[in-house]
């Protein structure tokens, strides 16, 4: 019931910064998604952490590094 | 009622490192509310992490990350 | 009764950012056989962690660190 | 009460490595500093996480964290 | 009783990725031989962390860093 | 009691990979040392986490951010 998705990552280039930093954004829930397919799963654990400013932090912690991918792909859009 | 913010990140480039660095720490809450929109829980939470030692550790780690995307962006201000 | 994977990482060269991030994912997983390599223990363990949003984001942070490597080997896919 | 300092990061160039890794000290107490800004409460946190050792471990990752940006602004001082 | 091993680390070059990775898990495992240089107290621990889930994806993480290094010293196998 | 050392960190450049290695394990232990000066909390709190893997793991991982740094600077003993 839960295809893998096709084609989600058909480059790092991004028009802005702040798309990039949304490209992180989805590279980090990926990579979640990569180890718990469950969408049913998937949504009632992010209910519970985003009740939790630890949990938030490590989300943005896992975002930040994804973002210095990004960036360095796009030569930080210099 | 809580909508996106559009354009928050025009680019990385700052005058200063410390103007880099307070990039860094809004690079940071943006991923927090990347993961949770909602203005009140963000509040919330932020009170409580905030009287925490090892919670505010991790905050300025997840900066440090983003200090460290910003700095090479600005060739580190050299 | 559990062989040590023979040539399972070739090279890091992929054709697409998606497939780098897939080979982030297994250079994850393999990083976690190699401490425990017995895979009775590693599907127990799994299928604990995958039902943790906490321990989700950790796996999430692992294939971001990978994830730079790759993208660097690939020279970002450019 | 609590103003911001001004001007305390003019740049990321220091003497010698043993300086780069003060100012990498440094900024990993203003990072905290940016998410709790009242001195009382960082003192008595800080009083706190001083007698534990992992929290002391999770300091000193901060701090590894950006002293690599700080050895890289300055060319690892060679 | 424990005497520090000499010659451990010659260089970083390795012939292929998946030598690089399998060097990347021992400089891990000296890692933590460097805080705890005793053997018996080592495999005790490890027995504990290789039965836990969030432990050793702890364990995949410090592979995942060491990795990276090993994969600039080898400017990636390219 | 407890006086700063002075001079302890002249450079990053080491002979071989192993010696590079022992000045990273040198830069996570003073990292510790910059939030707690105090050497018998140091020694305390040193005994009891290297008695629990999570913490010799953490340990490690410090080493290895750091061990980037230092291989880096030494342009990897190529």
């Amino acid at each position: 019931q839960d295809k893998a998705p096709e084609r989600w990552l058909p480059n790092l280039i991004t028009e802005t910064p702040q798309e990039g930093f949304e490209l992180a954004v989805k590279l980090s829930r990926m990579g979640v998604k990569s180890t718990q397919p469950d969408k049913e799963v998937l949504f009632r654990e992010r209910a519970k952490y985003a009740q939790n400013g630890e949990a938030l932090m490590h989300a943005s912690e896992v975002v930040a590094i994804h973002f210095q991918t990004v960036a360095a792909a796009n030569s930080y859009w210099k």
